[in-house]
């Protein structure tokens, strides 16, 4: 059996799970590999926190102190955040540690500077829990399945919306109420604004496309849309076309270009991802080899987070004690660098949901469906309820495929008619089965 | 870039994908991975089918000529069967080459020689596509969740049969008639022994023991019940009860002991794997960290199966590459030799789906329900048509948990009463969400 030592830097929720995983599992652990993993310190600016913690050798405020240990092969980085995260995980790279770490924000954010001291310092930096909790998402996009070209990639990465919109579809609550209960069972933080506008998942889906298609992009570059004007009528009209909208991180691969974006998406109630419950995330990846694939589980929470991380540790750990100390492979991440070939979000052709508050007066449905016609929007269905005459009036339109740029030409000049009651909403669809 | 030496041993479907996704993809998994992968060799018995391969430089009728061949550095085996598959594995790592297999009968017949033999040669002996086609499951039960106790594992791992149930499920159709669909479109093969009596799935379930377990268990040695007896008329009760069946390969680890076997199980519908398409295979696995989990995909097919048999050859190409030729990491796979605590299908418990066809007079709902009493078997409801008295009617009685012995014991007692027209059907089903 060989002992390999862990650092552990920021005792939160993960961390605990971390620690409680190697006091509950290690043994099994140690039968299934021959390695055994050692705590050999934590760090956590919180001192009552660390004070709790039992049988680890080194407690400190310092996360330098875990650093310089020579002792230590492993920092496993749970603080979040860019700062001091960033610090620390460079720094720890400069002392040849490898590294295990969840931080979506700063991978996101530093991944470039980071590999590269990686490389050049011949250490792992490993990121399974960065996507996806406790899916194998990261090893399958870069192990299983390397040798496809990935068509597409939908991804229900984010399990706080994902709750709410399932919240609202059974419930049919708004969006403020179902907000209120995601954030009184623990699905939802006090500010929720990173995981509702879709940047949390726009963050996770930079690393994809990093993973998918060598593709470096900041997730601020990428289209992104939140769930915040989804309403329940919306969910209900969907319902009964025969969809479910779900927040989508999509990854497309065609012949004209790579789409990365995020936005509330229509997908057919028949589609894998349709029945994904609650805050459990799921990623549907199509390849040419593969076909569809579906990874499904829980996306978040103190045990199956700490699963993927432990699976990190674990594959570090065994490469320590076996091969030695050092990561000779090379990273090649951004291995697309010289072709992106990027779309541009208003060339990309979709089909829309679109739901027109008018006036039911005769002629509306006209001057809608001639202004869609003069931009080349052509119409699948229309549904319409009746009301009495003169009142406000829901009219949903599905499209057939259509250019983002031409319907927000369309709908910017439909919004500023007299027979608009309010503004449209326009979701996007997506047909992959 | 660095070259990789690849040698193939057989040319068949699986082999042949395996080919046009190196001539295919070679270019993008070399981006990824900076290794470049060179097939130097191919073999098959089939002289014909050696000749139409291209810019390969060794074609050969002889295994023995890539065995031998120094420049070689992974065979891959895809002739499938245990011979002469054994001899080509075994007498390859004795060269020390690499060996990639998607061989789960040998696997499940001799993995305790191939593994001695590979730990001994310090060679990978690398297997995905043996169980579950493009499933990334071997990873992950093995990398990806490796710090979890796996409480339980359900496999929809044999295509074949889970077409044909799909098939009699949405046609009505009989066993015999979904068969033919089946070999018709290539689902099934002309004999179809191996997948429909559940030994396919058997197999699978062997080489999943090993690697949640560590539990050392030959196929044979597993309860197996194929699906020949389910009738149209227990998939429609079931679907109106609410539940799918399924031919499920199930692992489970409670305080009892180790339960495996593979047999028709109702599931509810509800369950993530009550949808599982077709000839597609889905892995429901539960940890103790990772909660539910579900990967999902192609079962089989030359794409899907060879993407697996690729991403384990990149594996190793990485390998070789960039740390050298030497696999030093033990083999420690029947970790649980000395404890496997397996229990015996008599006295696991569960509950039962059972259809008892009786002639419609008074006293035989008491007379059965009597009998389930007296062997400790609890009825959770019961559901029989009308028929006109006197006439032969099925009576479908759903039970609490019970023992499988006491079952049988039962069942054997209520098949002799004379108010008993046939047989009665026996299906388990299963709880997990």
């Amino acid at each position: 059996m060989k002992n390999v030592n862990l650092g552990l830097i920021g005792c939160g929720t993960i961390g605990r799970g971390v620690i409680d995983a190697i006091n509950k599992n290690g043994k099994i652990i140690a039968d299934r590999t021959g390695v055994n993993l050692v705590l050999k310190g934590v760090c956590d600016k919180d001192e009552k926190l660390l004070k709790k913690i039992k049988k680890v050798p080194v407690k400190t405020l310092r996360a330098l102190d875990l650093i310089n240990d020579d002792e230590i092969d492993i920092i496993i980085e749970l603080i979040g955040g860019i700062n001091p995260a960033r610090d620390i995980v460079l720094g720890a790279i400069k002392k040849k540690k490898h590294i295990v770490t969840a931080n979506k924000a700063l991978l996101s954010e530093s991944w470039k500077e980071i590999f590269a001291a990686a490389g050049k310092n011949r250490v792992f930096v490993k990121f399974e829990a960065s996507v996806g909790g406790a899916l194998p998402i990261i090893r399958a996009m870069k192990e299983s399945f390397v040798a496809n070209n990935i068509e597409v990639v939908y991804g229900i990465l984010n399990g706080t919306t994902n709750f709410i919109l399932t919240e609202m579809k059974a419930k049919g609550c708004s969006f403020a109420e179902a907000l209120k209960t995601a954030q009184k069972m623990g699905f939802a933080e006090a500010d929720p604004e990173l995981d509702i506008s879709g940047k949390d998942s726009a963050h996770k889906l930079s690393i994809l496309s990093l993973l998918g298609y060598g593709v470096d992009i900041s997730w601020q570059d990428i289209y992104t849309e939140g769930i915040e004007n989804i309403s329940s009528q919306d969910i209900d009209f969907a319902s009964k076309l025969g969809y479910s909208i779900k927040l989508l991180a999509i990854a497309k691969n065609t012949e004209e270009g790579l789409e990365l974006r995020v936005h509330p998406t229509l997908i057919h109630s028949s589609h894998l991802l349709a029945d994904v419950r609650g805050a459990d995330n799921a990623i549907y990846v199509k390849g040419d080899l593969i076909g569809e694939s579906l990874i499904y589980g829980k996306g978040a929470g103190q045990k199956p987070t700490s699963s993927s991380v432990m699976g990190d540790i674990v594959d570090i750990a065994k490469h320590v004690a076996f091969y030695g100390s050092e990561n000779p492979m090379p990273y090649n991440l951004d291995y697309s660098k010289d072709n992106p070939r990027l779309s541009k979000m208003d060339n990309l052709t979709m089909s829309f949901y679109l739901r027109f508050s008018v006036i039911d007066k005769p002629g509306v449905l006209a001057g809608i469906s001639s202004v869609l016609a003069e931009n080349d929007i052509s119409i699948a269905s229309v549904a319409q309820e009746e009301r009495a005459e003169g009142q406000a009036v829901p009219v949903i339109i599905l499209t057939h495929k259509a250019e983002e740029g031409n319907m927000r030409k369309a709908i910017g000049h439909i919004d500023t008619q007299d027979y608009v009651t309010d503004n449209t909403v326009v979701i996007r669809m997506e047909h992959e089965t």
